[in-house]
Protein backbone atom coordinates (compact mmCIF):
# COMPACT_ATOMS: atom_id res chain seq x y z
CA UNK A 1 0.00 0.00 0.00
CA UNK A 2 1.57 3.40 -1.11
CA UNK A 3 1.55 6.00 1.65
CA UNK A 4 -0.88 8.21 2.46
CA UNK A 5 0.10 12.16 1.16
CA UNK A 6 -1.67 15.52 2.41
CA UNK A 7 -0.78 18.66 2.61
CA UNK A 8 -3.08 20.80 4.36
CA UNK A 9 -2.42 24.67 4.61
CA UNK A 10 -4.34 27.12 6.56
CA UNK A 11 -4.49 29.66 4.04
CA UNK A 12 -3.75 30.43 0.18
CA UNK A 13 -2.00 33.61 0.89
CA UNK A 14 -0.81 35.45 3.56
CA UNK A 15 -1.83 39.35 3.53
CA UNK A 16 -0.36 41.26 1.63
CA UNK A 17 1.80 38.87 -0.73
CA UNK A 18 0.95 37.46 -3.78
CA UNK A 19 -1.76 34.85 -4.29
CA UNK A 20 -0.35 31.19 -3.32
CA UNK A 21 2.81 32.82 -2.87
CA UNK A 22 4.07 31.31 0.89
CA UNK A 23 3.36 27.57 0.33
CA UNK A 24 5.05 27.87 -3.30
CA UNK A 25 8.16 26.07 -2.42
CA UNK A 26 5.84 23.57 -0.43
CA UNK A 27 4.04 22.51 -2.80
CA UNK A 28 6.24 22.14 -5.29
CA UNK A 29 8.53 19.83 -2.69
CA UNK A 30 5.08 18.03 -1.71
CA UNK A 31 3.81 17.32 -5.39
CA UNK A 32 7.62 16.62 -6.62
CA UNK A 33 8.51 15.65 -10.48
CA UNK A 34 6.12 12.51 -10.92
CA UNK A 35 3.02 14.93 -10.54
CA UNK A 36 2.00 16.06 -14.38
CA UNK A 37 -1.83 16.83 -14.11
CA UNK A 38 -3.58 18.54 -11.27
CA UNK A 39 -7.20 18.38 -10.69
CA UNK A 40 -8.00 21.32 -9.16
CA UNK A 41 -11.70 21.29 -7.20
CA UNK A 42 -13.50 25.10 -7.44
CA UNK A 43 -16.58 23.80 -5.66
CA UNK A 44 -16.19 26.47 -2.70
CA UNK A 45 -15.57 30.11 -4.80
CA UNK A 46 -18.84 31.83 -4.67
CA UNK A 47 -18.86 35.24 -6.20
CA UNK A 48 -16.44 33.96 -9.12
CA UNK A 49 -16.90 31.89 -11.36
CA UNK A 50 -15.10 28.25 -11.76
CA UNK A 51 -13.11 28.84 -14.73
CA UNK A 52 -11.66 31.93 -12.94
CA UNK A 53 -10.77 30.33 -9.90
CA UNK A 54 -9.25 27.51 -11.53
CA UNK A 55 -7.62 30.14 -14.00
CA UNK A 56 -6.06 31.69 -10.80
CA UNK A 57 -4.66 28.83 -9.24
CA UNK A 58 -3.65 27.53 -12.79
CA UNK A 59 -1.72 30.40 -13.10
CA UNK A 60 0.38 30.22 -9.87
CA UNK A 61 0.81 26.46 -10.11
CA UNK A 62 2.14 26.92 -13.41
CA UNK A 63 5.07 28.72 -11.78
CA UNK A 64 6.41 25.79 -10.07
CA UNK A 65 5.77 23.37 -13.05
CA UNK A 66 2.27 21.97 -12.81
CA UNK A 67 -0.68 21.57 -15.61
CA UNK A 68 -3.95 22.56 -13.63
CA UNK A 69 -7.32 21.46 -14.85
CA UNK A 70 -10.80 22.35 -12.72
CA UNK A 71 -12.95 19.34 -12.23
CA UNK A 72 -16.02 21.38 -13.81
CA UNK A 73 -14.48 21.04 -17.59
CA UNK A 74 -14.66 17.03 -17.47
CA UNK A 75 -17.81 15.24 -18.94
CA UNK A 76 -17.65 12.68 -15.56
CA UNK A 77 -16.42 14.31 -12.08
CA UNK A 78 -15.71 10.95 -10.83
CA UNK A 79 -13.54 9.23 -13.47
CA UNK A 80 -11.94 13.04 -13.65
CA UNK A 81 -10.78 12.37 -9.46
CA UNK A 82 -10.55 8.55 -10.19
CA UNK A 83 -7.48 9.40 -13.02
CA UNK A 84 -6.27 12.70 -11.21
CA UNK A 85 -2.12 12.43 -10.51
CA UNK A 86 -2.97 14.76 -7.90
CA UNK A 87 -6.22 16.51 -6.13
CA UNK A 88 -6.41 19.92 -5.04
CA UNK A 89 -8.86 21.56 -3.22
CA UNK A 90 -9.09 25.76 -2.89
CA UNK A 91 -10.83 27.91 -0.41
CA UNK A 92 -13.81 30.00 0.21
CA UNK A 93 -16.79 28.61 1.53
CA UNK A 94 -16.95 25.58 3.81
CA UNK A 95 -20.57 24.34 2.92
CA UNK A 96 -20.84 25.55 -0.86
CA UNK A 97 -18.04 22.62 -0.97
CA UNK A 98 -19.12 20.23 1.01
CA UNK A 99 -22.65 20.33 -0.54
CA UNK A 100 -20.90 20.22 -4.49
CA UNK A 101 -18.76 17.24 -3.46
CA UNK A 102 -21.87 15.53 -2.04
CA UNK A 103 -23.67 16.75 -5.52
CA UNK A 104 -21.06 15.16 -7.42
CA UNK A 105 -20.64 11.88 -5.64
CA UNK A 106 -17.15 12.81 -4.65
CA UNK A 107 -16.54 11.80 -0.92
CA UNK A 108 -15.78 7.71 -1.89
CA UNK A 109 -13.60 8.74 -4.91
CA UNK A 110 -11.42 11.12 -3.05
CA UNK A 111 -11.16 8.99 -0.27
CA UNK A 112 -10.16 6.14 -2.42
CA UNK A 113 -7.47 7.94 -4.43
CA UNK A 114 -6.30 9.39 -1.37
CA UNK A 115 -5.81 5.81 0.52
CA UNK A 116 -4.18 4.67 -2.97
CA UNK A 117 -1.09 7.13 -1.99
CA UNK A 118 -2.44 10.35 -4.77
CA UNK A 119 -1.44 13.55 -3.33
CA UNK A 120 -3.58 16.06 -1.95
CA UNK A 121 -3.69 19.78 -1.47
CA UNK A 122 -6.05 22.04 0.38
CA UNK A 123 -6.08 25.11 1.58
CA UNK A 124 -8.97 26.70 4.06
CA UNK A 125 -12.18 25.34 3.24
CA UNK A 126 -9.99 22.63 1.10
CA UNK A 127 -8.31 21.73 4.65
CA UNK A 128 -11.72 22.00 6.45
CA UNK A 129 -13.35 19.16 4.34
CA UNK A 130 -10.15 16.78 4.65
CA UNK A 131 -11.71 16.09 8.76
CA UNK A 132 -14.06 13.79 9.62
CA UNK A 133 -17.02 16.73 9.62
CA UNK A 134 -16.78 20.23 8.54
CA UNK A 135 -18.27 21.08 12.28
CA UNK A 136 -14.98 23.56 12.73
CA UNK A 137 -15.22 25.77 9.50
CA UNK A 138 -15.27 29.24 10.11
CA UNK A 139 -17.41 30.11 7.47
CA UNK A 140 -21.18 31.10 6.78
CA UNK A 141 -23.51 27.81 6.22
CA UNK A 142 -24.86 29.76 3.08
CA UNK A 143 -25.96 26.28 1.59
CA UNK A 144 -27.21 23.42 3.79
CA UNK A 145 -25.23 20.27 2.49
CA UNK A 146 -27.03 16.97 2.95
CA UNK A 147 -24.08 16.07 5.65
CA UNK A 148 -21.18 17.90 7.84
CA UNK A 149 -19.49 14.53 7.62
CA UNK A 150 -16.76 15.38 5.08
CA UNK A 151 -13.52 13.45 3.75
CA UNK A 152 -12.87 12.19 6.75
CA UNK A 153 -8.97 11.78 5.25
CA UNK A 154 -7.06 12.71 8.67
CA UNK A 155 -8.38 11.68 12.44
CA UNK A 156 -8.52 15.26 13.99
CA UNK A 157 -10.27 18.32 13.05
CA UNK A 158 -8.75 20.93 11.03
CA UNK A 159 -9.25 25.00 12.16
CA UNK A 160 -7.97 27.08 9.65
CA UNK A 161 -7.19 30.88 9.50
CA UNK A 162 -6.48 30.02 13.47
CA UNK A 163 -6.39 33.83 15.30
CA UNK A 164 -6.80 34.71 18.79
CA UNK A 165 -7.58 38.43 18.00
CA UNK A 166 -10.77 39.92 18.60
CA UNK A 167 -12.51 42.81 16.97
CA UNK A 168 -12.20 46.24 18.34
CA UNK A 169 -15.30 46.63 20.53
CA UNK A 170 -17.11 43.69 19.75
CA UNK A 171 -18.94 41.55 22.01
CA UNK A 172 -19.52 38.19 19.79
CA UNK A 173 -17.59 34.92 20.30
CA UNK A 174 -13.52 34.97 19.96
CA UNK A 175 -12.44 32.10 18.00
CA UNK A 176 -10.98 30.48 20.87
CA UNK A 177 -14.73 30.79 22.64
CA UNK A 178 -15.87 29.14 19.35
CA UNK A 179 -13.75 25.90 19.85
CA UNK A 180 -13.96 25.64 23.48
CA UNK A 181 -17.89 25.12 22.52
CA UNK A 182 -16.86 22.69 19.63
CA UNK A 183 -14.76 20.57 21.85
CA UNK A 184 -17.72 20.83 25.09
CA UNK A 185 -20.30 18.94 22.46
CA UNK A 186 -17.96 16.48 20.79
CA UNK A 187 -15.60 15.06 22.91
CA UNK A 188 -12.52 12.21 22.03
CA UNK A 189 -11.67 14.34 18.95
CA UNK A 190 -8.37 16.81 18.96
CA UNK A 191 -9.13 20.06 17.50
CA UNK A 192 -5.73 21.72 15.40
CA UNK A 193 -5.73 25.32 15.12
CA UNK A 194 -2.95 26.39 12.26
CA UNK A 195 -2.75 30.24 12.06
CA UNK A 196 -2.31 31.92 8.88
CA UNK A 197 1.07 31.11 6.92
CA UNK A 198 1.12 27.56 8.59
CA UNK A 199 0.87 24.16 7.07
CA UNK A 200 0.48 20.57 8.07
CA UNK A 201 2.50 17.52 5.96
CA UNK A 202 1.01 14.42 6.20
CA UNK A 203 2.88 10.78 5.02
CA UNK A 204 1.53 8.27 5.91
CA UNK A 205 1.02 8.09 10.13
CA UNK A 206 3.93 11.26 10.48
CA UNK A 207 2.86 14.79 10.52
CA UNK A 208 5.19 17.32 10.37
CA UNK A 209 4.18 21.05 10.98
CA UNK A 210 5.53 23.52 8.09
CA UNK A 211 5.61 27.39 9.02
CA UNK A 212 7.08 29.25 12.22
CA UNK A 213 3.51 30.20 14.33
CA UNK A 214 2.74 27.81 16.73
CA UNK A 215 -0.39 25.29 16.10
CA UNK A 216 -2.70 24.83 19.18
CA UNK A 217 -4.49 21.76 19.64
CA UNK A 218 -8.10 21.92 21.62
CA UNK A 219 -9.47 18.97 23.02
CA UNK A 220 -12.38 18.47 25.70
CA UNK A 221 -10.68 17.77 29.02
CA UNK A 222 -7.64 19.33 28.47
CA UNK A 223 -5.60 22.43 28.48
CA UNK A 224 -5.25 23.89 25.39
CA UNK A 225 -1.73 22.82 24.31
CA UNK A 226 1.04 24.76 21.73
CA UNK A 227 3.25 22.81 19.65
CA UNK A 228 6.06 24.24 17.96
CA UNK A 229 7.36 23.37 14.65
CA UNK A 230 9.95 20.75 15.73
CA UNK A 231 7.49 19.11 18.43
CA UNK A 232 6.40 16.01 17.25
CA UNK A 233 2.78 15.50 16.07
CA UNK A 234 2.52 11.94 15.14
CA UNK A 235 0.07 11.31 17.88
CA UNK A 236 -2.98 13.36 15.70
CA UNK A 237 -2.65 10.52 13.68
CA UNK A 238 -3.58 7.77 16.17
CA UNK B 1 -56.52 37.40 15.01
CA UNK B 2 -54.23 39.43 17.47
CA UNK B 3 -51.09 40.76 16.14
CA UNK B 4 -47.64 39.23 15.60
CA UNK B 5 -45.36 40.68 18.53
CA UNK B 6 -41.47 39.81 18.30
CA UNK B 7 -38.61 42.03 19.90
CA UNK B 8 -35.62 40.59 18.29
CA UNK B 9 -31.78 41.81 19.40
CA UNK B 10 -28.49 41.71 17.92
CA UNK B 11 -27.03 40.77 21.30
CA UNK B 12 -27.58 40.40 24.75
CA UNK B 13 -25.17 43.24 26.16
CA UNK B 14 -23.09 45.91 25.20
CA UNK B 15 -19.25 45.77 25.93
CA UNK B 16 -18.27 46.63 28.98
CA UNK B 17 -22.20 47.06 30.25
CA UNK B 18 -24.42 44.56 32.59
CA UNK B 19 -25.82 41.56 31.58
CA UNK B 20 -29.07 42.42 29.22
CA UNK B 21 -28.59 46.25 30.12
CA UNK B 22 -28.54 48.31 27.04
CA UNK B 23 -32.05 46.60 26.28
CA UNK B 24 -34.19 46.50 29.11
CA UNK B 25 -36.54 49.32 29.27
CA UNK B 26 -37.06 48.58 25.54
CA UNK B 27 -37.98 44.94 26.79
CA UNK B 28 -40.58 45.91 29.53
CA UNK B 29 -42.21 48.09 27.24
CA UNK B 30 -42.65 45.57 25.10
CA UNK B 31 -43.66 43.00 27.49
CA UNK B 32 -45.90 45.48 29.03
CA UNK B 33 -48.19 44.68 32.23
CA UNK B 34 -50.43 41.43 31.23
CA UNK B 35 -47.76 38.94 30.59
CA UNK B 36 -46.14 37.59 34.37
CA UNK B 37 -44.79 34.25 33.45
CA UNK B 38 -42.09 34.20 31.08
CA UNK B 39 -40.55 30.68 29.55
CA UNK B 40 -36.77 31.34 28.33
CA UNK B 41 -35.41 28.50 26.49
CA UNK B 42 -31.54 28.45 27.13
CA UNK B 43 -30.85 25.69 24.61
CA UNK B 44 -28.19 28.07 22.68
CA UNK B 45 -26.12 27.85 25.60
CA UNK B 46 -22.72 25.55 25.19
CA UNK B 47 -20.87 25.54 28.74
CA UNK B 48 -22.82 26.81 31.33
CA UNK B 49 -25.50 24.55 32.00
CA UNK B 50 -29.26 25.51 31.42
CA UNK B 51 -29.97 26.16 35.36
CA UNK B 52 -27.05 28.57 35.01
CA UNK B 53 -28.14 30.28 32.14
CA UNK B 54 -31.83 30.60 33.09
CA UNK B 55 -31.09 31.75 36.27
CA UNK B 56 -28.70 34.49 34.93
CA UNK B 57 -31.81 35.80 32.80
CA UNK B 58 -34.14 35.31 35.22
CA UNK B 59 -31.99 38.01 37.95
CA UNK B 60 -32.65 40.56 34.76
CA UNK B 61 -35.72 39.77 33.97
CA UNK B 62 -36.83 40.02 38.23
CA UNK B 63 -35.39 43.84 37.92
CA UNK B 64 -37.98 44.92 35.76
CA UNK B 65 -40.83 42.47 37.06
CA UNK B 66 -41.32 39.14 35.61
CA UNK B 67 -40.93 35.75 36.55
CA UNK B 68 -38.51 33.19 34.28
CA UNK B 69 -38.57 29.43 33.96
CA UNK B 70 -36.53 27.83 31.70
CA UNK B 71 -38.34 25.23 29.04
CA UNK B 72 -36.02 22.43 30.82
CA UNK B 73 -37.68 22.45 33.84
CA UNK B 74 -41.23 21.29 32.54
CA UNK B 75 -41.99 17.85 32.32
CA UNK B 76 -43.60 18.68 29.00
CA UNK B 77 -41.91 21.11 26.70
CA UNK B 78 -44.34 21.65 23.91
CA UNK B 79 -47.18 22.49 26.21
CA UNK B 80 -44.93 24.75 28.18
CA UNK B 81 -44.84 26.74 24.89
CA UNK B 82 -48.23 26.32 24.12
CA UNK B 83 -49.24 27.85 27.60
CA UNK B 84 -46.29 30.49 27.76
CA UNK B 85 -47.28 34.47 28.73
CA UNK B 86 -44.33 35.33 26.21
CA UNK B 87 -41.27 32.85 25.03
CA UNK B 88 -37.64 34.31 25.09
CA UNK B 89 -34.91 32.87 23.10
CA UNK B 90 -31.40 33.87 24.46
CA UNK B 91 -28.17 33.70 22.43
CA UNK B 92 -25.35 31.19 22.08
CA UNK B 93 -24.52 29.06 19.49
CA UNK B 94 -27.55 28.75 16.74
CA UNK B 95 -26.92 25.43 15.49
CA UNK B 96 -27.01 23.96 19.12
CA UNK B 97 -30.12 25.94 19.80
CA UNK B 98 -31.95 24.82 16.71
CA UNK B 99 -30.66 21.03 17.43
CA UNK B 100 -32.36 20.82 20.26
CA UNK B 101 -35.71 23.03 18.95
CA UNK B 102 -36.14 19.95 17.08
CA UNK B 103 -35.26 17.56 19.22
CA UNK B 104 -37.71 18.55 21.32
CA UNK B 105 -40.38 18.90 18.69
CA UNK B 106 -40.83 22.88 19.52
CA UNK B 107 -40.76 24.46 15.59
CA UNK B 108 -44.60 24.32 15.09
CA UNK B 109 -45.67 24.98 18.39
CA UNK B 110 -43.76 28.37 18.77
CA UNK B 111 -45.07 29.24 15.18
CA UNK B 112 -48.32 28.78 16.63
CA UNK B 113 -48.16 30.67 19.75
CA UNK B 114 -46.65 33.88 17.60
CA UNK B 115 -48.99 33.52 15.61
CA UNK B 116 -51.79 34.01 18.23
CA UNK B 117 -49.74 36.70 19.84
CA UNK B 118 -48.01 35.97 22.15
CA UNK B 119 -45.03 37.77 22.47
CA UNK B 120 -41.28 36.42 20.96
CA UNK B 121 -38.46 37.74 22.33
CA UNK B 122 -34.97 36.79 20.96
CA UNK B 123 -31.50 38.30 21.24
CA UNK B 124 -28.23 36.87 18.83
CA UNK B 125 -28.83 33.22 18.10
CA UNK B 126 -32.48 33.89 19.28
CA UNK B 127 -33.00 36.72 16.77
CA UNK B 128 -31.24 34.10 13.82
CA UNK B 129 -34.00 31.32 15.01
CA UNK B 130 -36.93 33.77 14.09
CA UNK B 131 -35.35 33.76 10.34
CA UNK B 132 -36.48 31.49 7.81
CA UNK B 133 -33.31 29.42 7.94
CA UNK B 134 -30.19 29.82 10.16
CA UNK B 135 -28.05 30.13 6.81
CA UNK B 136 -26.96 34.14 8.43
CA UNK B 137 -25.69 32.99 11.77
CA UNK B 138 -22.49 34.10 12.92
CA UNK B 139 -21.75 30.78 14.86
CA UNK B 140 -19.19 27.74 14.24
CA UNK B 141 -21.60 24.47 12.96
CA UNK B 142 -20.59 22.75 16.09
CA UNK B 143 -23.62 20.50 15.83
CA UNK B 144 -25.65 19.33 13.06
CA UNK B 145 -29.15 19.93 13.90
CA UNK B 146 -31.87 17.97 11.29
CA UNK B 147 -32.47 21.07 8.96
CA UNK B 148 -31.33 24.57 8.60
CA UNK B 149 -34.78 25.57 8.59
CA UNK B 150 -35.85 27.75 11.35
CA UNK B 151 -38.67 29.59 13.01
CA UNK B 152 -39.43 31.33 10.17
CA UNK B 153 -41.64 34.26 12.42
CA UNK B 154 -40.58 37.14 9.79
CA UNK B 155 -39.90 36.72 6.16
CA UNK B 156 -36.48 38.14 6.26
CA UNK B 157 -32.60 36.80 7.58
CA UNK B 158 -31.63 38.31 10.31
CA UNK B 159 -27.13 38.84 10.90
CA UNK B 160 -27.07 39.81 14.58
CA UNK B 161 -23.79 41.61 15.82
CA UNK B 162 -22.95 42.89 12.67
CA UNK B 163 -19.88 44.42 12.24
CA UNK B 164 -17.72 45.78 9.54
CA UNK B 165 -14.11 45.79 11.39
CA UNK B 166 -11.74 43.65 10.53
CA UNK B 167 -9.06 41.21 12.44
CA UNK B 168 -6.00 43.13 12.48
CA UNK B 169 -3.40 41.47 10.18
CA UNK B 170 -5.76 38.44 8.86
CA UNK B 171 -6.69 37.09 5.56
CA UNK B 172 -10.29 35.62 6.66
CA UNK B 173 -13.40 36.95 4.97
CA UNK B 174 -15.05 39.90 6.67
CA UNK B 175 -18.24 39.95 7.75
CA UNK B 176 -19.42 42.02 4.54
CA UNK B 177 -17.84 39.02 2.57
CA UNK B 178 -19.45 36.26 4.17
CA UNK B 179 -22.93 37.75 3.73
CA UNK B 180 -22.24 38.99 0.02
CA UNK B 181 -21.55 35.15 -0.17
CA UNK B 182 -24.99 34.45 1.23
CA UNK B 183 -27.00 36.53 -1.51
CA UNK B 184 -25.39 35.23 -4.37
CA UNK B 185 -26.22 32.06 -3.61
CA UNK B 186 -30.11 32.86 -1.85
CA UNK B 187 -31.68 35.49 -4.27
CA UNK B 188 -34.86 37.21 -3.33
CA UNK B 189 -34.18 37.24 0.04
CA UNK B 190 -33.37 40.24 2.33
CA UNK B 191 -30.53 40.01 5.00
CA UNK B 192 -31.11 42.63 7.70
CA UNK B 193 -27.25 43.36 9.24
CA UNK B 194 -28.01 44.55 12.92
CA UNK B 195 -25.40 46.03 14.62
CA UNK B 196 -24.74 45.29 18.45
CA UNK B 197 -26.78 47.36 20.60
CA UNK B 198 -29.70 47.67 18.08
CA UNK B 199 -33.24 46.22 17.87
CA UNK B 200 -35.83 45.27 16.15
CA UNK B 201 -39.81 45.55 16.83
CA UNK B 202 -42.45 44.24 14.81
CA UNK B 203 -46.13 44.33 15.85
CA UNK B 204 -48.07 42.94 12.79
CA UNK B 205 -46.67 43.87 9.55
CA UNK B 206 -44.41 46.87 11.17
CA UNK B 207 -41.42 47.12 11.84
CA UNK B 208 -39.64 49.59 14.16
CA UNK B 209 -35.88 49.82 14.50
CA UNK B 210 -34.25 50.50 18.15
CA UNK B 211 -31.24 52.14 18.42
CA UNK B 212 -28.44 54.25 17.07
CA UNK B 213 -26.61 52.66 14.49
CA UNK B 214 -27.62 52.08 10.78
CA UNK B 215 -28.86 48.47 10.13
CA UNK B 216 -28.13 47.76 6.49
CA UNK B 217 -30.17 45.33 4.00
CA UNK B 218 -28.22 42.90 1.72
CA UNK B 219 -30.37 41.31 -1.34
CA UNK B 220 -28.72 39.75 -4.52
CA UNK B 221 -28.49 42.49 -7.16
CA UNK B 222 -29.30 45.77 -5.04
CA UNK B 223 -26.48 47.73 -3.97
CA UNK B 224 -26.20 46.97 0.25
CA UNK B 225 -28.78 49.75 1.42
CA UNK B 226 -28.29 51.48 4.76
CA UNK B 227 -31.21 52.55 7.17
CA UNK B 228 -31.48 55.02 10.03
CA UNK B 229 -33.99 54.35 13.40
CA UNK B 230 -36.57 57.17 11.61
CA UNK B 231 -36.61 55.24 8.03
CA UNK B 232 -39.42 52.79 7.36
CA UNK B 233 -38.72 48.90 7.21
CA UNK B 234 -42.39 47.67 6.89
CA UNK B 235 -41.31 47.02 3.17
CA UNK B 236 -39.23 44.14 5.27
CA UNK B 237 -42.32 41.85 6.53
CA UNK B 238 -43.72 41.99 2.57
Amino acid sequence: MPDKRLLLLSNSTNLGEGYLEYPQKTIQQFLGNSVKNVLFIPYAGVGLSYNQYTQKVASSFAQIGYQVRGIHAFPNPVEAVLTADAIVIGGGNTFALLNQLYLNKLINPIRKVVANGIPFLGWSAGSNVASPTIKTTNDMPIVEPPSFEALNLVPFQINPHYTESRLPNHGGESRVDRLNEFIELNPGINVVAIPEGDILKIVDNSVKHIGTGPIKVFRRGQKIIEFDPSDNLDFLMD
